[in-house]
């Protein structure tokens, strides 16, 4: 059985995520934890997101927990983050489709901050599918509320203080998108100084304002409600002499807060990659390691990588949803005497603040941002910052033919380009020497190969790599 | 699929009453009572009691019920019949295994104060056998706590006030037996002004003091317990000048409340039909319907008849374990003028207080029990009542013999003695002029013929019926 | 001691309102309800708004009302209205200082769906001011959580669909002010149909967003949201084909939810004498009461009078904070025979649904008027209403003149203006033919006497009473 | 103001122990601690025992700590050691009024598991003398509800496995006085392995079963219950071949679980000096400290000694109420080198087990005494004990003779017995050669001069002892 994806596991409730499955995962993870620990009776913190279904899903697992012999602590609706943050030194369960639909939902397992790593997962879906039966039934217990959400702000408030500078009446809006946000993001920032105007600041699981999931379009309520504010204002979100008018930038997240979205003061969405490497930069430039580390993704921007070298770290790629295992992986290649540490690790609107938590944290990121702008302003950050133009194409090809086509690419793509870096650990990514870059890999679940680049020239750049590789499907699908 | 046995759904939780089942059942009710309620979002209160395995049955049966649609009063812990009582104008499911080991559990439904129909159980059968999906997502509950056991206790105080007389002073001893009976009967009967004192007053799910089910054996602590502290007290229990000493009586509950056992002042236990016929003469008596109807059981003692004959009323008798078709069957059969009225409904060690509510109430029992002997103590009650000796035993019978057997003692067990009257509606009873009884009826669940009979002349009389069946089962196995 | 303004007990929680008199509060309306009700232990259900200090003010009450024998339904978070709904039937207790400061706390008492009348009030102050003592030691009571928020919201949902037309795919603004509006009345017209964008949703006591009072200048950020929205939007809010895009209106509310203010498709605040004609007038004309009446007070609008008329009722003014003195005085005074109904009582930004409850509800009125707009377009509803200038001004006058200048005025002022109504019920008030009107009264707390008009020329209506009043102030000035 | 007695604040709650003093102490409480804290919002872990007006005292404690800057988290119902260890790291309220009648309660204040020391209730009681004003409104807090029972009986029963043997089908009686012991001793004991039968284990504010105190006489159903089941049994509650019949020995305890009284298998109370000596020996024995101490009262029996010093150790006396100073004394005056440690304290029914926490604690008592009687039974534990006859008598003293009086005893006494060992720390206390002694103190509250002895012609040394006390009495009185 093949439970987890990427995203853990994720599907409708009706259907896919049920009760049903929720109780065997409980069943299952708990036999897996008590086979694997010391301690008489292991402790499990479970949290949901705001969903409809949210309350019944969470009913099950709790009673496959319970059932197994875990003692579960109920944390009611939380983030995903402050889940993760509450997990440390014990279990977690989050119930959550993060940007999904109100019909989903899903179920991410936790073990002392940190989301199980495959090993694990497998583990539970061996006992999944051999229906773990209860446990002895004097093993069985009795679950008990918690409540972990204000150690977890107060926690996030006090990281974000070690950056930036005081927000002292800056204003910021943040559309919570009726997620679990709502009572997290909000809360810091106005703890932190700043003036917070909320939209979608209701929790509701029907995501009735703008979706779960937050793109350009979906927040375009926001966009409008910060540029039409700003308008003709000289120095928006500060306060120069009195109060302060319009919106310094604008904050949004999607259902269960581990992504954000920056929107600057022209009610643009900021690029992900531009967000990466501002954090990236930060993080490396503050580090006192002898060799500090950024991890991100093969098709996260190569300004990132600009700004990390100029900070005097390097980055290392690994593939989509693995972050974890990029930390893993660096750490243990690190030279014993080489003060290797990795200062942060990210992919789009996803950031995983290594030294708060090994755990992608939104929350996290809109207070340390917001520090940070309110030391220099938002852009005067972007500006070092080279954002160059950035385009994703398809080009067709048939399942069978894709790993002959990238067998074939790992030296046609370098040959039809001078001077480039090529990296082929995941697809080929060829960087040109202005830090411009292109990478080609095989789609996943679909009779695609995938075309990024990112260049000054990125359509001619686009058009010349699309050829190679029609060229390589072309040959690879004779042959078979 | 065959789920409710007599007493509801019950068995191991480990292997048959699992969170699985629980949530299996708790889709299937809630499916089926919003096809068959108008209201949009019906309720239903969910209780258990102590058992260790109750925590997480119950958060299986309530994923079941809020993700079918209904919506969820979680009650916690409480006697069985508190939930009934908080079952009434909405649903109910009360997770218990009453008197079982405390390796198993059980699944008791409820409409309105009453329990599920058998129709109504086969209608949730049907759909469990069918795995009834969850309702669409946009319908699924969130629950909420509610705390009705005060309601129940005061309910249960003012319904006792209406007979006997007050108990201050009165000394009682309860054996709760670590169940569910410990925050109820002492409850009442001290605001009711008596003097309790508890044995096994905790409630503990592996119930260490006693197990669960009261018997003569098992009750044998509080027995001595109250046979020795009356040892040449006058007037045991009552407050005569100063403090009573000693106690009036004892009351021993099984886990989940719903039966009652009495112990007297010498630490005897009280037939359960003389508790029986002392309940079912002052209901009678008491009534002002022209024609009050007591319902019990054919293995009920004839001194039912006597006493309440006695007090002008008439006895109808049903199927084990049926008291609700009982009292439903004398209602639909009633002449429309002629005010008859079931007044009481009860079979050894389960008594439904009518007019109080149509649930088996251990704990009203004990209520109404303690004033009545406040009025004239337990032996005053007991005098006019005629206690015979009682025998059961066992006849060995081929299941497939059985029809025949019966067939023929129809006709051979009345003709086999003078002067009866012969009732053939289960199984073949026959009654004595002087109220003494035999009753022969097939078990259902092993190859034997049951044979039970109450008379003075107990031993002859069970010899010259256990010759008529023997006869009636070898002519029927020759047919064969 | 005079604890009760004219809006409950209000003031600073460290100063004020503070534990201390919560907890004495508490005492005081256990001791009035107990010394006044049969009920052995009556309930009340004890609920706050979102303040910081509200916990700790709830827990005192909860000590006061407990000590005091009450047994408390503790609510938690509530709009106002909610509680007031939750009240019915037994007694209620809102913690709230509506549109205070974050600073100030305040105690409302409610019976059955009513806030306690004068003399109530009087009896509680009584006994705060002889330090009630606690009730025997064996009638405190032990609290329970109960879950109130959802029978309320099913309630005013199924109340509004009784009016105008459904929501389907209306896009509403909704600014909650960090409110307790915001579980509420988003909530109900997501389930009306409408799409609901919310500002300022999450509920924060520090009333970050904008304040607790909805005025035009705290509505600013709603008031920009929806007219940028709606810039050359031809049907804003409307879905004609595809989704609607901006937003047919917007609805502002205060802390504790029972005011309400309406924002045009334009950004304006809609005149709050317009709301309540608008509501009158459709409340009238569904009655089918002989003579329906509508309550409001001395400064509301004549065109609120204008459209009650044309509807077929009547109008019946009562002073400031004292509607349901109003009520009750229209009920008194009506002929038993004459079928008088009281059909809304409304005061600008508070509204009794009279039909649905007895308290002010800013959460019913945005369902009903939502549906109503549903119906007609806002515009529409507002086209038959004359919205005259309006004017206040303030004339001094030392509090010793005030009833001497009050003397004169009730002749000068009708002297002064042919073809007028006069009214001397709550000051002067004089009504043109053309429904345009002004009201003299002195304040009570300040050193003026009051002037207010409406009329196509305010500002000489103004001056020329101004005029007559100056004189009647001066000669009483000179009598003293 | 002087509001801590011996035990903690203490009175009837209707006058003195009321909502109003409590939220005045938790006011006060929470400003001391916000005085001498660094920590932002300390917590405080509040509990209370289970009288009828412990939850209104509770609320209103918890307003009190709220509105003056604590974070409170409200435990519930707990036995008094359990709150005292849940207060470890952090603050504690315990409410309980422990043995006293149902009409009364108290407070008990904790720091970091001890009970505040006399300095830090002086600061509590001048800042309740000040009517301390609650803190800024944005320091209020919101209290959180926690469970802490479990940890506290795994702690427990973890810490009593260090000691004695397993007590496999052991039967033990323990009669919880319808106290906070109920939830605790006995799940502690069967999770031990021990088979226990409860008396009074239900909970119940006005502990009707026989008063909260336990003493001989209100015991007499445990020891009745105890002496008729073990009639005739060879070896009571010990299972030799098959199950155990009768009891090992018994258990009872006050309302707040913090006092233990033991009865043997003949229904008798062991002395309570008795149960001191047998843990203070043991504590010793098991001691590695070079210089092991335990730290008892002037009025405790010189059997005590006479165990510690054949143990190896040394007993240090304090005046009766203050253990921890004594405790605080010892290690205070300890030689650096000299490995000195306080290996057990206790006072008549009052045990503090030093190395599982600083507060008194009848539950472990319970759990330790148990497994010791496991491995050599009650009577061989007693059997190196010598209990000697005692006596306590008063004689008449004005209060303005005592001190006069002492001061010439400390002289007289010592002269009138030869070869004792003077001690006149807390009155003058004679110990002879054979362990047996005498204490002469004056009473703080009534009279009377008191005199102790225990001794095997304890009639004859009272007789000597009150004629000297009589002289030095009448001297000092002439001298008035």
């Amino acid at each position: 059985m093949d439970l987890f994806g990427t995203a853990g596991i994720r599907g409708s409730a009706e259907t896919r995520v049920t009760p049903e499955l929720a109780l065997a995962v409980g069943r299952a993870v708990a036999a897996e934890v008590r086979a694997t620990e010391a301690a008489a009776t292991p402790e499990i913190v479970l949290a949901r997101d705001g969903r409809v279904t949210g309350p019944a899903i969470a009913a099950a697992m709790e009673a496959g927990l319970a059932s197994g012999g875990l003692r579960v602590l109920r944390a009611g609706r939380l983030p995903t983050p402050a889940l993760a943050y509450a997990s440390q030194d014990r279990y977690g369960v989050m119930l959550t489709a993060s940007h999904n639909p109100p019909t989903d939902n899903g179920i991410k397992l936790f073990r002392d901050g940190s989301e199980f790593d495959r090993e694990a997962e497998r583990a539970v879906e061996e006992r999944v599918a051999n229906d773990e039966p209860p446990a002895a039934w004097d093993a069985w217990t009795e679950s008990e509320n918690v409540d972990t959400l204000d150690d977890y702000l107060d926690a996030v408030r006090t990281y974000a203080e070690e950056f930036g500078a005081d927000l002292d009446g800056i204003r910021i809006a943040v559309d919570c998108g009726n997620g679990m946000s709502a009572p997290a993001t909000p809360t810091v920032l106005r703890e932190l100084g700043a003036d917070v105007v909320t939209l979608n600041g209701n929790v509701d699981g029907h995501f009735p304002g703008r979706g779960s999931k937050p793109t350009p379009e979906t927040l375009r309520d926001l966009r409008a409600f910060i540029a039409d504010a700003n308008e003709g204002v000289a120095e928006p979100g500060r306060p120069a002499d009195g109060d302060a008018e319009g919106f310094a930038f604008g904050i949004g997240h999607d259902g269960d807060s581990d992504r954000i979205v920056i929107v600057d003061a022209d009610g643009e969405v900021v690029h992900e990659d531009t967000v990466l490497a501002l954090l990236a930069e930060r993080y490396t430039r503050e580090s006192d390691a002898a060799d500090p580390v950024v991890v991100t993704t093969p098709n996260a921007s190569g300004r990132i990588d600009e700004r990390v070298r100029e900070a005097g770290g390097r980055v290392e790629r690994v593939r989509l949803g693995a972050l974890h295992e990029g930390i893993a992986t660096v750490r243990a290649a690190a030279d014993p005497g080489a003060d290797t540490r990795v200062v942060f690790a990210a992919e789009p609107w996803k950031h995983i603040h290594v030294r708060f938590g090994e755990w992608i944290d939104g929350v996290a990121s809109a207070a340390v941002l917001s520090r940070l702008t309110a030391e220099s302003s938002l852009d005067d950050l972007r500006d070092p910052i080279t954002e160059r133009p950035y385009r994703k194409v398809s080009v067709d090809c048939p399942d069978e033919a894709k790993p002959g086509a990238m067998e074939r690419l790992t030296t046609t793509l370098p040959d039809a380009f001078a001077d480039t870096t090529v990296d082929t650990d995941h697809g080929v990514r060829l960087e040109f020497p202005d830090a411009s870059w292109t990478l080609v890999r095989p789609s996943g679940t679909e009779p695609y190969v995938r075309v990024y680049a990112e260049s000054d020239a990125v359509d001619d750049l686009v058009a010349d790599v699309e050829t190679v590789v029609a060229d390589a499907v072309a040959a690879a699908t004779d042959e078979e």
